[in-house]
């Protein structure tokens, strides 16, 4: 059985899991992300992860929403992909002591968190439309959204100012 | 240290540690498909996992060929997010019984290691740009383009096949 709290049979059962998998890493980036903010050097980049902190939180209350639609209690399943994605951030952040290099290192980092979000959000998405739940798939799109501004902010940060001075 | 070969000081070291990243998730993809493959019911995600397997054999062959280029030995680097991801996929191969089932699983599964590959090659050649190295940002974009068509057609795949099998 591994980490399945139940036997994923149906895709009822699979849909339900990727929601708790997914509960389980936004409430773990909640965690990591206040660190992140702290050792930040670039200002820039400080505000991107405050931002995106916030926007965290409101995407664990879409999921509450989305649970509450479903008649489920909300809760997380132990997720070892973002687990690893936050374990490879912390080791960097402890391991760089110069501060543009750690930006860049968490800068990579923090989009590897956002293409977990993109593609786990990407397939329940696709899953709730295939399922008639058109009312969820919505509420996720939102979310969606704000994941891939996240990324594409970060992709700009890089490119005009966290990676070349770390470069230089 | 953490799992780091040596100290992460300088962009120099964490480019190379990231190529060492990538180098290592691309072996244990190469380990991980040929087991997709043969779980796989339906034909025509068999078949895409196939061909992926032949593709990720070519990007080993371009990393080796990067690796040559900075003059270093390739190796990898243990890599916790790619671990995870492959560790959350097997779990729900040996969990599901229903073939339909566990197909919008590894569906899934595979989206999100094309993701970690888009991400870390998408970083990978952002440094390799403004460290005035074009000629592996090419080498690496050959294969970005590879993981982004290998994504959307499994996400097609997903939308006309795999999926509404599942959820019929």
């Amino acid at each position: 059985m591994g980490f399945f709290s139940s036997p994923i049979k149906t895709m009822d059962d699979l849909y339900l899991h990727t929601l708790q998998d997914i509960y389980y890493a936004e409430h773990q980036i909640t965690k990591a992300l206040p660190l992140m903010v702290d050792k930040a050097g670039n200002s820039a980049l400080k505000q991107a992860f405050k931002k995106h902190l916030g926007e965290t939180e409101k995407q664990i209350t879409r999921l509450d929403e989305v649970f509450k639609i479903l008649g489920k209690e909300p809760k997380g399943a132990t997720c070892p992909a973002i687990d690893g994605i936050i374990k490879e951030a912390n080791e960097l952040m402890s391991d760089c002591d110069d501060t543009e290099v750690r930006d860049a290192a968490m800068l990579a980092a923090a989009q590897a968190v956002e293409h977990y979000e993109i593609t786990r959000y990407g397939t329940l998405i696709a899953w709730s439309n295939q399922a008639g739940k058109a009312n969820i798939a919505k509420i996720l799109e939102q979310t969606l959204e704000e994941e891939k501004a996240t990324d594409q902010k970060l992709t700009q940060l890089g490119e005009t100012n966290v990676n070349k001075k770390a470069a230089a």
